[in-house]
Formats: structure tokens, sequence, C-alpha cells
């Protein structure tokens, strides 16, 4: 395998489908795993066949892959907005695509509402708890939007969702499970108050990795969403969510150049370990990626160079592994990837943006 | 067009080219362009037909795709370890391409001088003027070096390399411009020493955007390698090197929500812009991207969201247009282009890592 590549564990990958798989079953949560970090059919068949009911993704193209490869249940967890989205939305439907969809404007809804009634689509109102991107924060103004919502024709209102990504801004564990019961709390507080109302809500959907196994513990959370737990990465471990041991997903890289005592190059720079350095702009981690030994530090991205600095450093043609910041780009920047017994994936929903 | 898409302005795209061939021709430096900004055939095209000698790549993939697509002149800007890579370099030298390639290693320069003879590459010897990444700084050890390399069998020296990427660090446009003629004086004054004791070197090569036209000035100077010119973004605009109606290539977006007064979210994120704020992590910029409305800010971005704060902020539904950052990885990021005659490229070496 020539370097730059990207290598996923297969026992560690399975051993972290597993963890989760049995957590969902132990609360008595449907899981519904994003595919946004993986990417893969082949991964999410092995989280479906570990009890995983239907799979969540970002944008409609990652969609209308995974529904070629055999997934009829899918949820779109982002606001779709346009008429060409929407004929899109239509021809998955027309297939038999149990889709379902999220909104959290009056235009998303109004277009959701002009799909015919054969077509019918199930919705989820995407809940603001404290991200501050999408989505309305629990109260007044998201009853009157749900309520507003079910009044409009050839809708089906499932449920309220959200995403608890300012979680990757909490520098402890500790807060991080924090953030995790207040987001299951606050979503099955504002279910109850729509009920109280007469709206049925089915779903209390939450979401991210570091929130997952607290929120989901949250009686009344119907639904969990978390996507990176399958491999980990260096954002995670930051946040005490897992340990380097669990990570599945390494970049291996081959030293190119030594020209300095206390520095090396290597073939891997941000088109392959991308530049995250914590999710939503968080500043998790400092440098690149983990590397092997604690004394060498990846502390500068070009886009084909590494810059490692440290003692005691590897030598021309060395090759080194590195559990990169945050695993879903690195997907997203890999045409394929290799797995532990030496299979080649090509990454079927890379670059899926529209 | 859905959106998010990648928009190339074609009139713009042909001014920056043509006023680069016609710097290039005016100072009698060869313009060897690097397509790592653009990966894609259909603008080294304009750049050949504009005056440019041969193109720059990073990696032998990029090699390989532009060969193939009829590019025979190539320089590898990067240093080639490993006897994979050295298998493929055989192979494109016994298609007829004539290839250069960099050392700045002596582990390197043997492989290179292990290549059979009727292979011969053209080698580049790798300087640091002052970036802190590859090559040798100019003084004594690189003076050995090169002489030690020419003493090999089979390698046919050409001459030095370098690439002042610290200019991108740079705040201000003076800065700059001193940069770039030291970058030029530095590497003539290390090739006229080498001269001086009987070395013959054909090629002073000096690289990056800011810093061509001012290196590309200085006597001795034979060949230029800027690659982002063709677009210009963001940074380069910071950098006081373009202005922002020359810069040929825009993200369109469209607002999908408006969950709150001030903040509106766009569906590109992080994988459609990149989360660069400068080069070599130089941090030139602010936010991630710049936008027609100078009272609208791009100042997060997730994966797929693009989070815009500011005043009078567009609805639901509303087109944007950003001018990245970093228009390279913009690319990398890209499946295809759209052209502003509504022509759709295929990004041709995008994710050519290996």
């Amino acid at each position: 395998m020539e370097t730059p590549y990207v290598l996923i564990d297969l026992e560690k990958l399975q051993a972290n489908i597993d963890a989760m798989a049995a957590f969902a079953r132990r609360h008595g949560v449907k899981l519904r795993p994003h595919i946004k970090a993986h990417k893969l059919p082949q991964i999410a068949r092995r989280q479906a066949a570990a009890g995983a009911e239907g799979i969540t993704v970002a944008k409609l193209s990652e969609a209308e892959v995974f529904f070629a490869a055999g997934f009829a249940d899918i949820l779109v967890a982002y606001p779709l907005i346009g008429e060409d989205k929407m004929a899109r939305v239509r021809a998955l439907l027309a297939k038999g695509c149990k889709l379902s969809l999220l909104v959290d404007s009056e235009a998303g809804a109004q277009q959701l509402s002009r799909l015919a009634a054969a077509e019918e689509a199930r919705v989820y109102v995407k809940v603001d708890s404290g991200l501050g991107r999408c989505g309305l924060p629990p109260g007044p103004k998201l009853e009157r939007f749900v309520a507003w919502l079910c009044r409009l024709p050839r809708l089906n209102f499932r449920g309220l969702l959200t995403h608890a990504g300012h979680a990757y801004g909490c520098p402890d564990p500790g807060l991080v499970a924090q953030v995790g019961r207040k987001e299951g709390e606050m979503m099955v507080a504002a279910a109850d108050s729509l009920r109280r109302q007469g709206i049925p809500v089915a779903e209390v959907s939450i979401g991210s990795t570091p929130t997952a196994t607290w929120g989901g513990q949250v009686a009344g959370v119907t639904e969990v969403r978390p996507g990176n737990y399958v491999f980990y990465d260096a954002v995670q471990v930051a946040l005490g969510v897992a340990t380097p041991e669990q990570c599945s997903l390494k970049v291996v890289a081959t030293v190119v150049s030594r020209p300095a005592p206390g520095r090396a190059i290597i073939d891997a720079g941000a088109k392959v370990l991308a530049l995250d350095q914590g999710a939503h702009g968080s500043g998790a981690v400092r440098g690149y990626g983990l590397l092997e030994q604690p004394s060498w530090q990846l502390v500068r991205l070009s886009e084909e160079h590494g810059i490692l600095e440290g003692t005691d450093l590897p030598n021309v043609g060395d090759r080194v592994s590195i559990i990169p910041n945050h695993a879903c780009p690195v997907l997203n920047l890999a045409e394929r990837v290799w797995t532990s017994t030496a299979e080649q994936w090509p990454v079927a929903a890379r670059g899926r943006v529209w």
C-alpha cells in the first residue's frame, strides 16, 4: 500500500459498533447512526447487523448513494431548500425510500407541504439545544412553529431532533456528560410541552458521539444519532470520550525529508488529514493528530506536507501512523480506504455535498 | 446548477493567466505553473497557450493524470521516497514523460541514482529559503550536498528550487515584496556559489503566487512556479496580491435556515470551503471567505453548514457567493466545477495525494 493512505482496523471498528449498539439496546433507544463519519455502505451494513434502525445522512446526495446501496430508512438531518431538492425528494419517495426530513423554517415546511399526498414525508423539527447553528430553541416560538406546521396539509410530523455539537467545546468529560444529559432533558421537556397542547410527538431524537450515551439515558428520548463513534479520533480522545486504543482509523504516511535535526516531513498534509482542530471551531486539540511516539508532534500542515517536530524523529523512508484530529473529513478527502484485512473500499458517498 | 457548487469566471481566469504570462515574458523567466491550484487540464492548456513552459505538480499521481492529459514536461516539486514511487517514475520516463524531480536528502538522491541510465531524470535540489519545511538552507551544507549528488551516477543535476511559502505569513504587501526579492537574491547567490566551485547550475526556480512577480524580477532567476494566481482568493486579497474583483473562483451556496435574526445558515461548510485561514498555518484572514455584502461574515463552518452573521442577512432560499480563503483545497474537495459559460469540468487530479 502506497502512502499516504487511510487504514481501518476492522476489529476496533466492530468493537465500537457493538458497544454503541449494546448501549442503545440497554436503554431502549433506537440507534440511527449518522453515516457522515464513514460514507461507506460496508460500515453501515455492520451497524445494521448490530442492531441499528435506519441511518442518518446530512445531504440528499448521501441519501441517494445509500438508497442505491440498499438502505431504505433514511433521515436527512439537514434543512432541504429549493425546488431542485424537492424534485429529488419526490424521486426517492417514488422509488420506495422511507425518507424522513427536517425543517426549521416556514419556507422549508411550505415546500415539503407541496409534495403530493402519495409522497408523504415524515418530518422532524430541528431544535437548537445550544450549538447555535440551525433550529429553534425550546420555547413558545418553537411550539407555535410546530403547531402551525401540523396544520399544513400532507405533512407527517414525527417529532423533535437536535444535535448538541457544542459538547465538542467542552474541556472535560464531566462537562460533556452534563451537556448530554441536558440535551436529553431539554428535548423531552419540549416534547412533553407539545403533547400537553395535544400535539403527538412520536420521536425525540438526539445526536453526537460525545452526548449520545448521556442523553440516550434520559427517559423519553427515543433515538440517538451518533456518527463518529465507529472510528473515534484525537478530538474524541481529548474530550475523554474514547481512548487512543479505541480509535479504529489511522493515516499511514512516509517520512520524505529530514531537513533539520528536530524536523521531519511526512507525505500526508491537509489534503489527507484535514485542518480540523475540533468540531464546530471548538479548538479542542493542538497540532494535527496523535502519533504513536509522544515525543513527536505534528505541528503544521501544508496541503501535501506534514511537519513533525520532536526528538528521536523517524528517518527518511520510515512510516508513521497518525490518529487524525477529526476522522470524518479524512474520509471525505480519501478516494478509498484500506482495511486491516487488506480490503480496499471506495468511499462511496465521498464529497456528496449537494 | 444545484448548490453548493464551485463557479469559475472564465474571463477573470484568462486575465489572470495572461497577466502572469506577460510578466514572465517581460522579465525573461520561464513560467512553469503549479497545477495544484486547479487540478484541471482545461486550465493548464490555457496556461500553455499563453506561454507557460511545462507544469509543476506536487505528487506523482498528479503527474500521471496530467501526462495522460497530454502534458509531457512535468516537474514533481516534492521529494519522492520509496521503491513504489521509483517504479512509477520509471513507468512515466519509459512512456516519454520529460520528468524533473526534486531531492533534499541522501536517501532520496541514492534512490534516483539507481534509476537506469536510459531513464535519466532531471534533478532539482530543494532549498529552504525561510519556510522551514523541506530543503536545505543556503550555505556549506547545501553546497556539500549538491557536490556529492553531482558525483552520483546517472543523475542530471539541473539546478536549485525553492518555495517561499513564508510570504503567506506577511501582514502587508511591502513585506511580501521583500520576501520575494530576498527569495530570488538568495537563490541566485546560492547558484553562483556552486558555479564558483565548478558545478553548472542551469535552473534557479522560485515559487509561490505572492512572491513570483518579485523574485521573478531578480536577474539570474530562470523559472517561476506560481499556482494560485489563476484564481486568487481571500488570502491573496488579504496579502495585497490581488483584489476581490480579480478572484475568478467562487462558491455558490443557498441559505437553508434563518434560525435567529443575526444568523443565516448556508449549505456550504468545511466540505466545500475548507478550513484554511492562510497557507502554512499563517492565519492571514479571519472567518471563512469573502462575501459580496460587507455586513455579512462567515464566522464558523461545520462540515455541511456555513454560519453567516451580520445585518440585513439573506432569506431562506436566497443564493450567496463566497470567495474562499484558499482556492486550492476547494478544488480538491469538489468533484466538478462549473464555468461561467455553463461548462462542467470534472476535477481530473482531485485527491491525487499519492
